[in-house]
């Protein structure tokens, strides 16, 4: 879906819509607008583009030259997931503050490949579902229930709840080769820079560690994730 | 180090020089310039400056609005990887085509955690060391052999003849699970794409497969590459 004109983007733009992309038209660029700046700030992809490819886009025809571009995905709930679980043994993954939408995109796409029952991921501060991540994923989001949530503590607690075990992947745990992860399981993995918040580090029953052998000592996001989640479905012989 | 001067960059694009990004005064972003349309068709990342911050680059003053920068990073040789892994048993990873440079940066990422003695890829049709994938290696390049080859069967041929078992990452073939990988080992990853040229998996000891329960059936390959080095790494018994 498109938003028109230039009061209904900067509109879209405050109230958290979920936008692709903000197409304007390219005589603004030397401009100063705060709909440019304002789009900067939030970290939108800008697009500037000749008025008459707006005029053909446009479907108000008062584009007014700038025309944003909207994500629309269906998220599932936490009770969704484990519904689709119910039946097996579950495996849910959580992503602590994923910020880059082509590890998310990747994340989802190794969950999708590996059976995952559904990601679930926080509403603020962590990469929402949008373009970069649709086409990373290669299609795999379409396969796969993902569920945006106000504070991953209580869609633990309903994990819990549903007698499944906690799992961080971060530093500083036993290895994960040790550890017995056969069990109804949600797995966390932390964000790219800081891995997971301590507060939720402790409410985990558990921490699992890859072992590193270089000096760089950290593996990246969708990389480490993949390894975890993979390592999981060899324990529970579900990969042959 | 820079490459001032129209000339001078068109050249540098012509002979394969490894280019980060070209920086052209942003009063021609509208000119019809062969030198824009040049690093476009090869893919080169561009930016549009004011004159004065090339004034302020520039080393020669004589940038007539165009400079490049280019990218130095020493390569290794195979019988230089082959040395360093001489009294252990080999690990080396061969990239059949990667092209995207975060995929490239984040499996020299994952070598250099794994503890892998070198990575070759081909001169051609792959992504080359830029600076996306400096970047996105997180600093693992400066620990990571590098080989540069005109023909991988030719480096295969090296590692067969140094007692190296190779085998590829790839659909079709045995189980990663079910393979016994604990020998000396060159793993060869494919492109993102097309995975492996048929020519070269023929040339192969035994194909690895990672097992996939979704719909999608592949795995981002960088994702793909870190689970089968850790698969790897877990049956040498060497993380723990």
């Amino acid at each position: 879906m498109n938003i028109e004109g230039r009061n209904q983007v900067v509109e879209a733009i405050k109230n958290g819509t979920t936008i692709n992309k903000i197409m304007i038209d390219k005589n603004f660029i030397t401009r100063k607008d705060d709909v440019i700046s304002l789009a900067r700030k939030n970290n939108l992809k800008i697009e500037f583009l000749p008025k008459k490819v707006l005029d053909a886009k446009s479907v108000t025809a008062h584009h007014q030259g700038y025309i944003a571009e909207t994500v629309e995905f269906e998220y599932s709930s936490v009770a969704e997931i484990l519904q689709a679980a119910k039946d097996k043994t579950p495996f849910v993954v959580l992503l602590d503050g994923i910020e880059d939408p082509h590890n998310f995109g990747a994340i989802i796409r190794t969950c999708e490949c590996a059976g995952v029952d559904g990601i679930i991921i926080p509403k603020m501060r962590a990469c929402q579902v949008n373009e970069t991540v649709v086409r990373t994923s290669a299609g795999a989001i379409a396969n796969m229930k993902i569920a945006r949530v106000s504070n991953l503590k209580d869609a633990i607690d309903d994990l819990k709840k549903a007698g499944i075990w906690i799992y961080a992947c971060e530093v500083g745990g036993k290895s994960i080769y040790e550890e017995n992860l056969t069990g109804p399981i949600a797995l966390v993995i932390g964000s790219e820079g800081n891995g997971m918040k301590q507060s939720l580090r402790s409410y985990c029953d558990g921490i699992v560690t890859l072992p590193l052998h270089g000096s760089v000592n950290s593996l990246n996001a969708s990389v480490s994730a993949g390894i975890a989640i993979y390592e999981i479905l060899r324990q529970r012989k579900e990969v042959k």
